[in-house]
């Protein structure tokens, strides 16, 4: 039986400024990456979030950032891995205590925008997070790039780790992300990224940008929540995995 | 056998500004504020402190604020109760989780500044702070002014509490504290200061600035860690109590 | 001649965040009151936001407020005078570099939110604000609610002053705001409100909430860009405006 | 006549946390670097340190960051040259506010830590910071490292520029700092390092680490104020460089 988790960014809200369409996202995913506080999110956001993710029964995760509300942790900074560790496990911990407090748990971890990227190519970096992760809970799920030093990290730290892929990039032949700012990076939604998602699953296989077929672990495939027709692309390609038999599920019921 | 606490803040520096003389107060105290970011605090100086403290066998509580870094967090704001919950619930989350990780757990809660005064006077903010504090540990102490909607509100929820008196401070017949910008306001360290100490543990009764004696429970006693004689006063007032045949221990081995 | 100006606060948005609808509420207003950073705005929307006011001749104003993102400057702050001394001429002079980089000038200032309510009535703050503009730029129109705290410390420091009424808010007898939680706080928009407010201009008199009538100053009207059907509000009161011979201008062309 | 500056950061307080010598230091120098709230300050700090300037006829300059007060700025960031120019000008401004207000003026503008460094070897970074500096006053000096791009930055933009050196640190035979990490980056104060000072403001000239002697332009001498010995250190190179005929003054008195 194929498995596979859908996970979207959720609960980036700040005061009085709305972001994204959660309460109908979340009706269509089973992982929620829910923003801590540091590049999006406050108390309140946080807790009505991972309340919606508890009606929907939803994967509650954390989605730890780089200090920086303004470029919404979208800038990369000069970090060194003791200070990634500290403020990741700072943010973890906020999660924690409003998922406690609701009587639910985090069940992942997946880092946002720079430090996202920072952890997928940088060793050390990737340890600090696992090491933040794994010092949280042991059980936790740590998610990052498919094959990146994120997951591997994890994997050495002795955590189970999720495999991500995006049905909206493109991927070099060495399985990196095709760069956004090249004019190929974007796969528009379509049949043909349904299809690029279900072989994904099936065969751990997929067409990289310049036509080779390279080989991809895809345990979770993220889609975004912000753009206007990102709700219809969620239900086509919901539709295109079942109709391929693949089962929909968070990882701590596909594991 | 008489017992009472000795709590002092800790962990109130920020980035490259040191503030306070931990790793000497640290010596002498059993219960630790530790400041949670809001106020003061950041990531590394909360773990460097959580492990002093565990160095010396110091009860690690955590200090949240009101969001006021650049006024210390004295600076009072019109927040709504459930605001509070959020914010206090965060705070504790991002603490227990660097307790979490080196082995260790809050043992307390104790609001800071402006926070501490709001939820001494104001019942719906004391319930909002209790409730966050029952919800991330039902077993965890909440501390609050002596006989206030602070402590009233954690009994009510099923919270154990501990009421705080100052070795510095005048009091009100009351039983408020005199207001910091009168002139009676403190009481400077001394002999008497050592005496009040004693006889609040010992008898339950303190004199107020008129002269009448009135009821007051001390189960912690605050100290200050930030004036130049701080530590001289910290010795004087143990060897004080010890000579009272007071012993001096965190509210976990005194209940 | 009798003249209004007409005021909308701009420049909301933050980093990522949009809020309201700028580009369109500023064919239709004389003064733009420009977010500096502290309660919204950021480097980027500021330029914009000036640029924007530029294009449709519409006076540049600077709007600060509390140092509350989170609470967008709704959340009263116990900050002393001397404070917001410093932190309104703080935000004076950002927002003025920007205009001056686009080879504009501020024209007015106007307190935003909880800083506004509070300049209206406490004398001392008023009084630091008034200080504040007036050292910034001698030529500055103070803008405030009408016959408030504000606009007398304004005119005592030598300050030209625009009294500020409310196109959908309701008053007592004693000239204050029907406070908003009172179900008779808010005027809805209508023929009723556009007459309010041509009887303000033209004759200095507003029904109160309880039915008597009371002298109030108008050289300018706020209004509000940020609910959906506030163009049309605009647009009708405009036309209202003009029907009854009412010039709509900018403080400087109108004193 | 030989002349060169003596420039010194300052301001650097935040709210409760003190940092530097401000009082003792300002006698000693003819520039202040003031911070202006993103990597230290605030309103208060920056109107008494204006203050002090003024007080010891030092000349008042903007010393802008990045936005990282936990980083001190020290952390380099991601941020694109238009986001450079809009965060600048805003410091700019704010700082401009608190010297008009004093009635005085900006003398200079020297970027702050990570900045100082990302403007020294990126041109668009350079041009962002000399454009905004241009835009707030024509008349502005702005002071980078010594032949460094922001200095040609702001000379093509048509700024007069200042080229600074440091007393207490190595250089390169390219005319670069020794890197922080390497063994020999600091110059130990001492007779050797005055007379170092003394050869580059005369004779343009300084040994490299390596040993050979480079040309470098020095209109201005960076000294530290955060060490315990730093008065000790300015006293002693004003005496040398007295002693070697060279008149300490401002840029300003200088050109």
């Amino acid at each position: 039986m194929f498995k596979v988790d859908l996970n979207c960014d959720m609960g980036e809200s700040y005061g009085i400024y709305k972001l994204g369409q959660d309460e109908e996202m979340m009706k269509y995913i089973t992982s929620a990456n829910i923003a801590c506080g540091f590049h999006a999110g406050d108390p309140q956001t946080m807790r009505q979030t991972i309340k919606l993710a508890l009606k929907h029964n939803v994967a509650i995760g954390a989605h730890p950032s780089l200090p920086d509300k303004q470029g919404f942790g979208r800038r990369r900074m000069d970090i060194d891995a003791e200070e990634i560790y500290g403020l990741v496990l700072y943010q973890l911990g906020a999660l924690q205590a409003f998922a406690k407090a609701e009587g639910a748990n985090i069940a992942h971890v997946k880092p946002h925008g720079a430090l996202y990227h920072m952890a997928n190519e940088n060793r050390l970096i990737a340890e600090a997070i696992a090491e933040a992760a794994f010092r949280i809970d042991e059980d936790i799920f740590l998610v990052g790039q498919s094959n990146s030093e994120l997951v591997k990290a994890g994997a050495r730290i002795g955590l189970r780790t999720v495999n991500e892929v995006f049905a909206d990039r493109n991927y070099e032949k060495d399985g990196l992300l095709t760069p956004r700012l090249h004019e190929q990076a974007l796969i528009v939604h379509s049949r043909y990224s349904c299809e690029r998602m279900v072989r994904l699953v099936k065969e751990n296989k997929v067409e990289a940008r310049t036509g080779e077929m390279i080989d991809m672990r895809a345990d979770t495939i993220c889609i975004h929540g912000d753009s206007p027709d990102a709700l219809e692309h969620a239900k086509e390609l919901i539709v295109a995995l079942q109709e391929a038999g693949i089962q929909i599920t968070a990882p701590q019921f596909a594991f």
